[in-house]
């Protein structure tokens, strides 16, 4: 069996737990993942210990914090400053420093922790050649985003944000044989790429164009895939609790 | 073994069916559930019924529109206008025409499709003698609201919103059993109380106060549930995709 090789980028914030523990559960549906979490921190942290270890997954817990020429400054708009591109590259440094070429089959998958996976998607992908593509759900302004087929060749794409990307599609709208991860130890993501190039920047070195990509559905219709996100947490009355607040309270992980 | 029943209102909208696939998807972690699904909609959709038959879950899908004079009004605020009353009575009304007082065993539990649940927590509440009570993450302003207690006896509440509520917690911090829904016919949530009695309306008919409440963990400082919330769908780019648009676009079910 191929083993799915899932990169999950994550950081702190309320609703962290949350969100992996959803993750987690979507991934538990699934035989032969090996799931790789990276902090955007200089340490791992124990909450993501604990939900690694509660899910009884093959799992490898890595950190490396966004360098600061790549944080998103004050006012500054959210796509300026592409998120987890140093994690993403941490954990193909980690396959690369730790998965023998040839002596096992796989393919690599990257998930954020807030988006929506329905469980059939990863056996589709599973028997990714080189590199897979499908259509996203609520992306880029669009129901859904994604390449447009013909009897297993993609002929175009559904999408408006500059379409003439070499390869125009959303971070969940890809799988990679990993094999192709392995020989190619220097594709990365570029952090200096424009808004919308990240993905490009990482499929360049791998494959030539969309000839070389392959469909997991016939007609490349079936959403499998969502671009959610989590609204974030306001806590803004724990202040108020402090009077009442036991010691306990601090200890209690949320 | 005592059978489950979650009770879900939905409304249509972009993140919908991604929504209930991650819930369905929790859902089959847990043995013995029956998923009640009631759409604020004059009648049930195929959406939500394609959802339902490909999670190979027992479910009853329902549907009831949200009578006009609840409807939120333009400008006025989300606490104003309870979500999911009429929809949770609904249920509640199906249980009770359909299910036969003694002759089987159960627990009732409302869970909102964009909250997130661990799986260990269904199993916890199972036991439900009449009402159990647990804490939630992230609601109420807080990092999480819920019970203090000693010996799985309820000492009082870690809650700043109005704690003088009679049973001042969220939706997704307890379970009912059965029995008590179907001896006591008349209880039901109310939709003409003040904001945050909606909780108060219906445990007001079926217990008298903290004392009759349980516990289902030893401290009550477990968090097995989160009031997460997903971020609304931006389709702005939808129209300008409109030339490249095929008919089978339409016909893309996301």
């Amino acid at each position: 069996m191929t083993t799915i090789y899932v990169i999950t980028p994550t950081y702190a914030r309320a609703t962290q737990k949350a969100d992996l523990i959803r993750l987690s559960q979507t991934l538990q549906h699934i035989t032969d993942v090996h799931w790789i979490v990276v902090e955007d921190a200089n340490a791992t942290s124990k909450l993501v210990t604990n939900v690694l270890k509660r899910s009884k997954l093959l799992y490898t817990q890595l950190s490396i914090r966004t360098p600061a020429f790549l944080l998103r400054q004050k006012k500054e708009p959210k796509w300026k400053k592409p998120r987890g591109v140093a994690q993403r590259n941490r954990a193909l440094l980690w396959l690369r420093e730790n998965i023998q070429l040839k002596k096992s089959n796989g393919v690599v998958y990257f998930a954020d922790d807030d988006n929506t996976y329905d469980k059939d998607l990863f056996n589709k992908f599973r028997n990714t050649k080189r590199v897979s593509v499908w259509p996203v759900g609520l992306v880029g302004g669009l129901r859904f985003e994604g390449p447009r087929c013909n009897n297993g060749k993609i002929t175009g794409w559904r999408v408006v944000f500059d379409p003439n990307r070499p390869f125009p599609f959303d971070m969940a709208g890809f799988a990679i044989n990993l094999e192709l991860i392995l020989e190619n130890y220097q594709a990365h993501f570029s952090s200096s790429v424009a808004p919308g190039y990240l993905e490009s920047s990482l499929l360049s070195s791998l494959v030539q164009d969309k000839t070389q990509l392959e469909t997991i559905t016939p007609n490349c219709r079936e959403i499998l895939v969502w671009h959610t996100t989590t609204a974030r947490a306001h806590l803004n009355r724990e202040p108020y609790v402090k009077a009442a607040k036991t010691l306990e309270d601090d200890k209690v992980e949320v």
